[in-house]
């Protein structure tokens, strides 16, 4: 939101974009819609006024309409299980005309096939780049940077939490205490078992998978081991033979057509690209039929997440227009 | 040509695309044109029948017209100091109504603009991805997948001959052994002036500037200092505190709204994420307001380049179906 209204001046001159926020919904203040507009501060935490009784939408649909959108933004917390309800959010909007932008990436483990075919029916994008790594031209990039390419594989540092947990440990930290430095830098959750237990990047390698390389894999595929029995011992002894632990996403061709993902703590010498990424810095690397390709995003804030969606909200107005 | 032919299923099932080859020109064979088709596998080399006395093309125009060209491919060798003729046949395809698509840095920096406008006005594409990493995604990369960035400047390494002889010098190699050594592996030039003296990456530092940060810079702007004053024992001294050596592009705006554009050969620490790149391994970050982002292409062979032009190619006639 902040971003928007930072951008806004560039969206109007040099896209011809203008927009409005008409409707604005979480756990906490439930479902506000006006399509008259509402005020962006507000969204921002100051609250808006209460609708008068019986007159506010009572679940997505009612939402959308109530709020005519034209767009809209899903950025609801995972749910690995079943991508629920991020995926019936963005199901609602395509349904009413509105393009689906979500930085949720439950839906497209579960539903990816689903909503891509739904906003092909609808002529609206169905657009996530967020998801994987934050504003990083990743999605966008293939289907028109890097047309008919074979993408073979890819090799990748995606999780922040599991990357800033290793390099406190390399500097003499146990696995606790790494935990403990990483929460009050604001990188880990109160509970952060999604990154430990290598379920974040577990989830942002089916993506990949599923979307850029074309193969239907499930999460359960992707062969998945934390760092949680990785020992201060074995990240000294990695640093003092020239390596350094590092949790590796991967993923690879085989020879029947099908994919072999996985998410592992792997030693790397330090020539290796993955090796030097230090702290939120993520990092994916593509084994193409033409050339080897790296992407590193340097050190993101929550602006980059942001930015992730105002690109894609801009892909999908001007595409559209 | 070859990359054409192998990925000739790809575009006829994947983007629709058909193809022939109308018209080959070089030094070597002239201008020969046949609108209904020449031998593709005639130009790798075997070389084609002459056309009847007083029948051949006289000039670019002549063969445009012969050939009736949808594209024009530019792969002429560079010449920096007026980007001719490389520019007058870009112009022609243009006026001619092809698409225009370079894989020569000369007319980007001496007529960016000029083409860019001519291309607009005759609807068609003037693309230009292989001319500063080959199939790398630079130029196609920014209008799509990083709208509404504010590029604040990079920093790169552009130029893979001298990144080979630095590689070799660090071995222990005076500069003259090394620049032998990258001449039998195929990277160096038999005059190899162009690569040491940094007049190849200064161009390339003109064009990301022209068209990236729409700043019309001249080449002579782009402050330059090759790496034949760089000793072995420097680049001993450098290897011993931990650093390397590396012949780095720079670009940041000024305050006034200009460019400040330089190649300097640069010692770095390892833990620069420009440092680690070897051989013809080329890599570019990006500082944004949003994040900072690096591409690195790997070791990329003549199909990187050959890439590049494909994809130009993918890109203009999609686009204009």
């Amino acid at each position: 939101m902040r971003l928007l209204a930072a951008k806004e001046a560039t969206l109007r001159h040099e896209f011809g974009i203008e927009w409005k926020l008409t409707g604005v919904a979480s756990r906490r203040i439930g479902w506000v819609a006006e399509a008259k507009g509402l005020d962006p501060i507000a969204a921002l935490g100051h609250g808006f006024p209460k609708a008068p009784e019986g007159t506010a939408p009572r679940n997505v649909r009612e939402w959308l309409t109530a709020a005519r959108a034209d767009v809209l933004f899903e950025a609801s917390s995972l749910n690995r299980h079943d991508g629920q309800p991020a995926t019936d959010h963005l199901k609602a909007a395509l349904e009413s005309g509105a393009h689906a932008i979500s930085a949720n990436k439950g839906p497209i483990v579960h539903a990816y096939a689903e909503l891509r075919q739904l906003a092909h029916a609808k002529n609206r994008k169905f657009l996530f780049e967020s998801t994987v790594m934050d504003g990083a031209p990743i999605f966008s990039m293939f289907p028109h940077s890097l047309p008919a390419v074979e993408l073979r594989g890819f090799r990748g540092i995606l999780n922040s939490t599991t990357n800033v947990v290793l390099t406190e440990m390399e500097k003499g930290l146990t696995l606790d205490e790494a935990i403990k430095r990483a929460q009050e830098i604001g990188v880990a959750e109160t509970d952060p078992s999604n990154d430990l237990d290598g379920w974040d990047a577990a989830v942002k390698v089916a993506v990949l998978v599923i979307v850029l390389m074309g193969v239907p894999i499930k999460l359960e595929d992707v062969e998945r081991v934390g760092i949680r029995t990785v020992t201060p011992e074995q990240v000294a002894a990695a640093r003092a033979a020239g390596m350094r632990y590092k949790l590796i996403c991967r993923a690879a061709r085989t020879s029947d057509g099908g994919v072999r993902a996985s998410v592992r703590p792997q030693q790397l010498p330090l020539s290796d690209t993955l090796a030097m990424r230090e702290g939120t810095t993520s990092v994916l690397r593509f084994d193409m039929d033409v050339f080897g390709l790296t992407v590193v995003e340097h050190k993101p804030g929550v602006i980059a997440t942001a930015y992730g969606l105002l690109a894609d909200f801009i892909r999908a107005v001007k595409d559209s227009a």
